[in-house]
């Protein structure tokens, strides 16, 4: 099932998908294993992130924040990886890495975009809670959302990589939380794992009164990561200055660009100007530079404190990608979704 | 035409506007001039105010931010009145205030919502350019939409009550203007009286790709109060970290609540996401505390310098109240439309 050390198996885009992704927009094939140059190191992939913003890369036009995957290119994706092989001075042969390899078993780094794991008791974290997903959580959350004591925030995917940490993040601050998620194994978690005060299951029906009746005093934070009728329910009870940072739409990635549906855009411009809305958009790629150490500080303490919980949603072998990708979007994932690509020991 | 000293003629809302409000909509009747009680004032009205967000409050359901005028009851609005009669100690006969009177010869007032203005040497201008739309100019522009030089600012309705300062102020900040506005004749006002550096006429085709040329540098900042085709030219030109304070929707006020088309919302949530744009909904009466004195002191002093120009278009008669108004609702006035209801001398 896993590579050996001479072929390279790499998940190819091998068509833009229409709506969902379907496995044929996906290709497996085999490559020699690259050769690191001067300069370069080979990695060895041990663990592969996940994510919906992947979703996004596969059209043809990209979002703009990221160029889109080519056509017969592999899929990109953050993982952790081993250092298998150096000819550049500043790493050596086994040192384990956050690297952005993509879905394939081996990719060459120039090192530069390579960041040290070595001494973390689980590296896999450096691709959720104490990575983007993570990080994404807390500066949407804590920067853009600003919850303050006795405040009702609501999130979506509640038990997701991003969810699961804003909502906890909310609850330090003092926060009611509010999550909404798919089933009700997932609702269970939230609340008696996580700490939100509430959990609802979008899969049952009428998901606006059920919201308002467990936001009786309105919602002041919506972090907006997946649109749709999650948004539909949560505009009409967003409070006077309600704050609501916007990480992405999972729930319109897949959509047509022009189904036939009433024009909900008025309906939200007048939202955001009665109740004085503040609506920011994010990409976390921006802020790096500026928060990214005090969020990992923070974060670890957190985590040591056991005031944060991760979970993770493993799945083995990098051939189970395109599948396991698939369920992320339709929310069939419960926690962060990482496939282990090689053994990490 | 004007009132006589005993009779008050008042402009009621007759019904709820389908659309654009009809000449049935509303009704004139005459009453007896009211008597002041104790504590209140009689209140003279010489200029009426005609504003956009009078159409919402309209409707049987408000807009949340101010109360809809019952059915039967006189539109409201805010007026430059005399006041003839005073049993309250703080006013006396003859002094100029600015009042809530709405659309009618005389009203009551307990004199804790007046504001004087003698002195003033166009006290019409208090229900402009130095009055709520002055200001709601430069609290979002100033406050939400913090233009810096050199960048691109955007407006609608450009030579209205609230674009015309926008734009002024953001030229005062350094910033590139563009104005959107409808007719030839208010377009060239608004580049060689105004100063904006270009403005398209919205009544032309092709607004998108006049808009994209008129804006080689992308948008910065939005002033956002007409929405629909202008909102749909502006999104695809937002430059990252554009800022968007919402300030109202003219083009939407007399919508139908389900036109048909395609929903729009998706494309404005990606906008806001890729392009991290902050989009701010404000509604001005929540500033007045704070930020009105030093606005007041901005204004007259540019107004002084010659900086800030304002313009009025001026009707006379409170019987010519409806049609004007309607007017308004479709871009036919040429500055700040005021109501001239009594001779000011």
């Amino acid at each position: 099932m896993n590579a050996d050390a001479t072929s390279n198996r790499r998940i190819l885009l091998a068509a833009h998908p229409k709506g969902l992704p379907a496995r044929q927009d996906f290709r497996l094939d085999t490559q020699p294993v690259p050769v690191p140059a001067d300069g370069q190191v080979l990695l060895r992939t041990l663990h592969l992130s996940l994510d919906p913003y992947m979703r996004n890369l596969m059209d043809e036009i990209g979002p703009g924040y990221a160029p889109p995957v080519a056509l017969g290119e592999p899929m990109v994706g953050g993982t952790v990886s081993r250092i298998v092989a150096s000819r550049n001075p500043g790493f050596h042969e086994g040192q384990l890495v956050l690297a952005n390899a993509g879905w394939q078993d081996y990719a060459l780094s120039d090192g530069s975009d390579l960041r040290l794991l070595d001494g973390m008791a689980q590296p896999s974290l450096a691709l959720g809670g104490l990575g983007m997903p993570g990080f994404t959580a807390y500066v949407g959350l804590l920067d853009i959302g600003q919850p303050r004591p006795g405040e009702t925030v609501v999130v979506a995917a509640a038990t997701g990589a991003v969810g699961a940490v804003v909502g906890q993040l909310a609850r330090l601050k003092g926060a009611r939380v509010v999550g909404i998620a798919g089933g009700a194994d997932k609702c269970r978690y939230a609340v008696e794992a996580l700490g939100f005060d509430a959990c609802l299951d979008r899969r049952e029906g009428q998901l606006h009164e059920r919201l308002a009746a467990a936001c009786p005093n309105g919602i002041d934070v919506y972090f907006e990561n997946v649109g749709g009728a999650v948004l539909d329910a949560v505009l009409p009870l967003l409070n006077l200055g309600a704050r609501v940072p916007v990480c992405g739409f999972i729930a319109h990635y897949n959509q047509a660009p022009s189904s036939p549906r009433q024009d909900l855009r008025p309906q939200l411009l007048a939202t955001v100007l009665q109740k004085r809305v503040r609506m920011q958009g994010f990409i976390i790629l921006d802020h790096y530079a500026d928060r990214f150490e005090k969020f990992r500080r923070d974060m670890e303490q957190w985590l040591a404190e056991g005031r944060v919980k991760l979970r993770e949603d493993r799945v083995e072998g990098l051939e189970q990608a395109p599948a396991a990708f698939v369920g992320l979007l339709e929310g069939r994932n419960f926690g962060k979704l990482i496939v282990d690509v090689a053994p990490a020991g």
